[in-house]
This record gives structure tokens, C-alpha cells and sequence, in this order.
């Protein structure tokens, strides 16, 4: 697959089917993300590929309980605003999410990474999202989530049997599985409005085409 | 390009030219930033591109200063056992790091990146790979620092006229440049000793051949 068709619609695929993740994705997914470059070459991650139904369904109660927290604080209002606003790209993430919250369980597969020493997430997420577009050329689509680092880390740790007294933390929980929905550009703001040239407000010196790619 | 060839290739590369990075490759950049999801799809992202000498030049001096702390506090003693080890891919990072440091003003351009709501970093850090991949595309080495947010995060935003009062805060400095040295593949511990299957420790079911591509 060509780069920039993956950089372009590598979108956030949360709605996909109970089919399993084949072993070679799974594997490509995982030689992907360790050539990523860390600081300092620390290489400070680790992955746990949950396919196994039992550790998933350990798991989708403190996953749905996390999303439960996300709404009612950094999300509370969020739904009713978008509804209000007749937003519905808002709406369309609002109800996938609440998707993947309901099916945690079906989702095939979930690739869990974990860092330590690694305050900013500098290290962890290009590996994270070069397994997610090694994903995407196999045709796997792929979600990050960070809400069971933020509100259920330890009961997550535990399940998961990871050494959290050695310093190692979640850092994301990827599902992965094959998509119901269809690729796609997603819509952005452009470019020119979210960057500048030299300085904070001065607006770039060239044209940005939006997208600058096309399928 | 291929997308496999960009996330085996893209590593850290410090040494580069003082020729331009030309506009279009900058704007390759930034449209392939914006395509990366977000947490909530909230896009909470800023970029300055610096090519201004005078603005490189008031920030080399604060780069300066912090790798002079990065390397008296979290890299103490790195140097030392490096040498007493022999451990010349180490060497080879820390005297990489260090030309970076001594030649910031010649660097041609950096891209700085900005976000706010963002404590994991889950929804800067794909955008600023993406970025970097798509320098490679063109031919054009980057790597991803974290010092200046670190050690220099107020007075490089005051040089950049950030508003942090209203929550921006600096998450990376991107090295840009056409390479004096050669793309290649990096040398990294292989994936099946760094992932595990279901739960932490066990092993994975499948082999993960090292690399799984090659040029």
C-alpha cells in the first residue's frame, strides 16, 4: 500500500466484525510498531495481543465502565450539545464509541501497549500508530483508546497480569478487526488554519491543498 | 512509496544538510498531520514551521541548554558505560544527539508541534509521526525531540509567541533535513521478545520474523 493512502485514511474504525484477526496481521502489526524510533533508542514498550474470549470479557466491564466515566466528565454534555447542534459528524463519533463500548467482547482482537519512562508519550505512540496503518494496509481497521489507562488502570493491569511495581503503564488499547464501515478520507480542518510560519498567528508563506492527497 | 518501506526507514536522523526543505514537502507534512485521528476527533493541534534564522537562533541556545540537562539528569553516566561497554549503537545516539545540539541553528527547518486536552499525548504524537513519515517520502529526515518541552518548555514558547495561558503546550521539535547519512533499517530487539499473547509473559502463538520486510 502507498504511504500516503494509508497516512490519509487510516481513519478511527471502531464498528467491525467478529471475524478473527489473522495471525500474519497480527504480526505485521507488531514488526511495525517496534521499528518506530523511541528517545534515546530506550525501546521502553511492551505489547499484549488480547484475542483469548475470556480475558476480553474480564475486560469489556471495565472498559464500558471507563467510557461511563469519560461521558459523565470530559464528555458530559457532549451529546446533548451535538444533538442540539444537529452535529452530526459529533453525533457519528458519540455513537460508534458508544459501539465499541458495548461490544468490547466481540471485537476480535486488542493490541494493549504499555511504556515506562516515557512521560510525554513520545516513545509509545508513533509505535502505536505504526501498527495501526500496518493494520490498515492489511485491511484491518483500528481504533486508540486511552480511556481504561485513564480510568481503569490498575483493575486493567491486574487482568492483564502487568508488572505495574516495575513501572510499566498502559498506554493504549487498540481494537482491531475487520471493518463494517467503508475507508475513507475523513474530514479535517485544513491545514492553513491549524499552522504557522516562524511564529504562533503568522499564517504559512504557501498553499496547502486540502487534502493534498486523493484516493 | 511504500507504506512498509516508510516505517521500517523513518528512523532518527540528526545529521542533515543546511539545503532548504522546499514548501511542498513542508505542506506534504502538515496535510498528512491533520489525517491522524484524535482522541474524540478533536483535532487539538497546533504547528509552527521554523525556518526564520533569527528565530532558530534565539532557540539553539535554549536546545542547548536542555540537552546539557537532559544529559546531567536522566542520561548521567550514559556516556561513561556506553564507552566502558563498547556499545557503539549507543555511542552512535549520544554522539548523534550531540551534533543535533552543537548545529541547531544549521538544521533548515524545525516543525514544532502544540496540543492541549491531550495528558496521554495519544492524539499529538500519531500527527507528528505521520508528519515524519511523509518527510521520507520526500527524501527529508526528521527526529522527534522532547527536550525543549521538557527542560525549556516557557521560554520556547515565549520565543514562539505560544498562548499557553490558554492551554497550548509544546509536545515535540522535529529536526528537518536532507540526510548526510543513509536511510537504512534500524536494529531493534525483536518484536516476539517485547509482545505477549493474552497476558503478560506468555508468549506469542506465531512467529514474528525479524525484520518481517525488507528493502
Amino acid at each position: 500500500m502507498d504511504l500516503f493512502e494509508a497516512l490519509y485514511t487510516t481513519r478511527a474504525m471502531r464498528r467491525v466484525s467478529p471475524d478473527p484477526v489473522p495471525e500474519e496481521v497480527a504480526a505485521a502489526m507488531l514488526d511495525a510498531a517496534i521499528r518506530a524510533p523511541s528517545g534515546g533508542n530506550s525501546q521502553n514498550w511492551r505489547f499484549i495481543v488480547v484475542t483469548d474470549p475470556e480475558v476480553r470479557s474480564r475486560l469489556g466491564p471495565l472498559y464500558r465502565r471507563a467510557w461511563d466515566r469519560l461521558r459523565s466528565t470530559v464528555y458530559a454534555g457532549r451529546w446533548e450539545k451535538a444533538q442540539e447542534a444537529g452535529d452530526e459528524a459529533a453525533l457519528a463519533v458519540m455513537r460508534s464509541s458508544q459501539w465499541l463500548a458495548d461490544n468490547f467482547e466481540t471485537v476480535p482482537m486488542w493490541l494493549m501497549a504499555f511504556h515506562r519512562n516515557d512521560p510525554s508519550g513520545a516513545s509509545i505512540y508513533p509505535a502505536v500508530w505504526s501498527a495501526m496503518l500496518a493494520a490498515r494496509a492489511h485491511g484491518v481497521g483500528t481504533c486508540l483508546t486511552t480511556i481504561l489507562g485513564t480510568f481503569e488502570h490498575d483493575s486493567t493491569c491486574e487482568v492483564l497480569g502487568v508488572p505495574t511495581e516495575r513501572g510499566w503503564r498502559l498506554a493504549a488499547a487498540v481494537s482491531c478487526g475487520y471493518p463494517l464501515g467503508r475507508w475513507g478520507l475523513a474530514r479535517r480542518e485544513p491545514a492553513d488554519r491549524v499552522a504557522f510560519q516562524d511564529r504562533w498567528g503568522e499564517p504559512l508563506p504557501f498553499a496547502v491543498p486540502n487534502p493534498m492527497w486523493l484516493p
